[in-house]
């Protein structure tokens, strides 16, 4: 019997991370892999509404410990709702971002404290953490251009705290290589997702499953 | 030069609080003593969205610890925009709860650590707690028939659950008598306010304020 896995895709917006989510999802899906595909901040009815206070909400100016909270919050209702219950259906969770956003976003580039954000990470998601992390890196002016959407609330930052959410991003999967595999994202759509496909291939391969890349 | 202080008041619903708070700060105002009164939660643009979903968003089944999360968030905010600004500027806060009812409520009665939720709850608010708190003390069924009007999320929920929100108030408030006061609030309102404004006078005695009870 095949067992259960969680897997995270996070990395600063632009790195092509949902695009690689979406591109898993669908390989495992047809290779029968039973799959929950969800994003944090989001995922839930009560998600979506801190995901649009979070990301649209410029009638508001926030601090940077409440958007930790709400990030928080909206977190904690996913896996409550979401992530727990599929895991406990032995199925493969796919999120696009968790908790180590919190941390490169407010702890490194917006000046919280990593170590307590962690903490409170773990408070909040039962100690729950991903199995696999592929944090997808590169530089912040090619992200910057790669989207081409008009910026969020999130996105509306200066260069030096892309940098500093970067460099967040890559110290935090440096200290964890059991967990995090960091992931050269300046490459075409097809690469990436051959090396996103082996990474999550040997994870679930240990877990029991038969998946063919 | 007299120095800010930080006052909270807290207890269950129906214990009489809002109504003390009220009244205490007509008399601070009335000694021209410069008052800040605010609402935990809400008390923010952000925290009155946070606030109607947090006891009006029955829409949503929220899980106890978003709850408590989305509590902190407000509570952040509050501190990050109205408490601390106020307490710079030399003023007295009136606070009409505090994290203690998140201690008690998410805590003792909701099943979460309450030991976690302190620690997250000095985080969020780097450390800044009351200088004096008093918790108004009412048995739950009192407290209920003094609510006579429509009950909100929070006040939906069984005897046992009140029960152990108040043993969660006296607990905590009986390991701090350094900062934490319990008022007997089964007693008319004047007596109570009478009790409250001897408690608060010493605080505020002690901060160089001269007020007359």
């Amino acid at each position: 019997m095949p067992r259960s896995a969680f897997v995270s895709l996070d990395g600063l917006d632009g790195t092509g991370k949902s695009t690689q989510c979406r591109l898993l999802v669908e390989w495992l899906t047809a290779q029968k892999v039973p799959v929950t595909a969800c994003t944090d901040p989001g995922g839930t009815a009560l998600g979506q509404e801190l995901r649009r206070l979070l990301l649209f909400g410029r009638e508001h100016r926030i601090a940077p410990m409440t958007e930790a909270m709400l990030f928080m919050a909206s977190r904690a209702q996913l896996v409550d709702e979401v992530i727990g219950p599929a895991l406990d259906r032995g199925e493969v969770v796919v999120s696009d971002r968790f908790l180590l956003a919190n941390v490169a976003y407010q702890g490194w580039a917006g000046g919280l404290s990593a170590d307590d954000l962690w903490t409170v990470g773990r408070f909040v998601t039962g100690g729950l953490e991903p199995d696999l992390t592929l944090v997808f890196d590169l530089p912040p002016d090619i992200a910057k251009a790669r989207r081409n959407r008009e910026a969020d609330r999130m996105e509306d930052r200066g260069d030096d705290y892309y940098t500093a959410v970067r460099r967040g991003f890559t110290a935090e999967a440096g200290v964890r290589p059991d967990r995090y595999r960091i992931v050269d994202a300046n490459r075409d759509v097809d690469a990436v997702q051959r090396e996103v496909r082996r990474e999550v291939g040997r994870l679930l391969a240990d877990r029991g499953w038969g998946v063919r890349e």
